[in-house]
């Protein structure tokens, strides 16, 4: 069964391939990983420094995933409501996410 | 069984307390808990916003747990390094640590 | 004389209106005044927390123009080129922006 | 006429030296001119991207300068601070001051 079955999608979004999706779902897995590590660090009471360059480098991978969503979304849900004439709303939503991933 | 009797701390660490280190995990598990939730997100193809502002708040609670462990690394280890005389090397961590958080 | 004719803005670009672009020009002075109010602060060696408190400010005044001009591009040259069949060019241009913005 | 004594340093801060000041005051200024470039550019409605991008890179500079800054007060004050048991009031200042530059 396609995942989208389970879900209907937003109509403003093109629904994303298996493949990206498998792709995203994998780099989370590492991140929800990477988590789970450095829980074990603080438990093992390991030197902070040496988790707080684990935590800053789970930022970091994390950020990249919210940066290619944020592309893929401009390049296909944006681009589209634009053409369509409905950019405004889609622009506003963007700028919204740019905001907060810019902070 | 004391966690740190597993794991033998740096000496330049004041080691974290039980409580401490309850904490800390306790809101790593949640963290972990929401990047399991945006997998489920991207599999059922939810709206690109929706999962970008998700995974937004994800980057803020772990950039709350990493300053709330700096702070407590200032307070306790580079506070007892600076007054043992061995400042230097501890601030030098710090700094490196601090560049890495606020790029 | 109107600005653009001395300089040919870019053919990708919708041209600001001398309101907008006597807004950001002010945006700007003032900024740069806060600038040089942090020289006086180090000149009269003002205590480092105030002045990194206002280096902080002058961060966030600047950050705020960049993502006025970031909306105002999406708004006008993004969505034109995205109307116009261009969109590739100008949405790699956005996103190489975006990604130093959100640094 | 020695700088400081135009102004009476706050007591809690290790006074900067001449040389200290004239580097930090010499990168304000060079950051000062690009700010006034900046205002150029938009006067002249040069492509925003242009623009953004040179915005981008003086946030970069004022972040480095802010940086330096941390540093030498971690080095100098809050180690002071720290050695004649005052170091809670000058670690809270310096939580402050991380928190707004790490976000």
């Amino acid at each position: 069964m396609n995942h989208s079955e389970e879900h209907h999608p937003n109509p403003k979004m093109v629904p994303r391939t298996e493949e990206e999706i498998a792709n995203i779902v994998k780099r989370l897995k590492r991140i929800e990983g990477q988590v789970r590590g450095v829980q074990k660090m603080v438990e093992d009471n390991r030197y902070c420094i040496d988790i707080l360059i684990q935590i800053s480098a789970i930022e970091a991978a994390l950020h990249k995933v919210g940066l290619h969503l944020l592309e893929r979304h401009v390049r296909h849900c944006v681009a589209k409501a634009i053409r369509e004439g409905n950019g405004d709303e889609s622009i506003q939503e963007l700028m919204t996410v740019i905001n907060q991933f810019s902070k």
